[in-house]
């Protein structure tokens, strides 16, 4: 995934929600790039460590967790829905521990598009959509990955 | 799993660690009990509510993963073990909004015994153990899960 190609502004009403979370506050958390694609939302490692020196576990899930939820509802957005959408499931590998800042990137799993995410929500006023997200160190190395299942529904008001 | 029942002082050194995280001082977790079968944390809602009014998702999966970590740290400690714990894969679901104070619940996952993990840390400096952790509503609705696998591994400094 290459995010730095064709990056776009991520909707203020996305980013307003991000913020206005106490528990998110804390992470201190920053959209770092949308490009229809992908999303990846960074976070400064020392508001986010643990006890070892390295990125908590709690953290690196809400951060990846985030990533997702945010491209999903910037996606929908974009396309002129108002959507709120949920976590249902999620499974993490914790793979490396990570010493230095946080960068999530989460995209669509294979298999699926957004342009279908969109057209059953606008036909069903619901959708449903798999999304994987990953934490790499500036190495490379692959630290932790998050895939979960995300649905969006219609505000209720 | 009925924490009513003996509950024990949890270990300091495991109360620092957990207040010395930044990320963790965020969530404003307390530890509510522990009586060797289990340990359960709480966190009030406000510093952890999201923008639909329930409690966060990071932070649902935050405490839930320390309340698993707390229990084999505090169980390996009280065992005479000074090791550190990771977590090295968690499967979390999302079944129903929580609208009020956290509570997690984590326990050992069925089939296992913590005789056992604590004889295996003695012998090879290294255990492994699968923990559950629950969060129900003050009614009783189940809100979300996690099953995760924890490791215990000796201090590398």
């Amino acid at each position: 995934m290459n995010l730095a190609l064709n990056p776009v502004a991520v909707p203020a009403s996305i980013q307003q929600r991000l913020h206005a979370m106490p528990a998110v506050a804390a992470l201190q958390l920053r959209v770092a790039e949308w490009n229809h694609e992908g999303l990846s939302l960074s976070a400064p490692l020392a508001p986010n460590v643990n006890d070892k020196g390295s990125a908590f576990g709690g953290s690196l899930v809400s951060v990846m967790t985030l990533a997702a939820w945010s491209l999903m509802s910037a996606t929908l957005e974009a396309a002129g829905h108002d959507a709120d959408v949920y976590v249902q499931d999620s499974s993490v590998r914790y793979l490396a521990p990570l010493h230095e800042d946080l960068l999530a990137q989460a995209r669509l799993a294979p298999g699926q598009s957004w342009d279908a995410v969109v057209a059953t929500y606008a036909q069903r006023h619901k959708a449903r959509a798999q999304l994987q997200v990953e934490i790499h160190d500036s190495s490379g190395r692959l630290c932790c990955t998050l895939e979960g299942r995300f649905v969006a529904l219609v505000p209720k008001s």
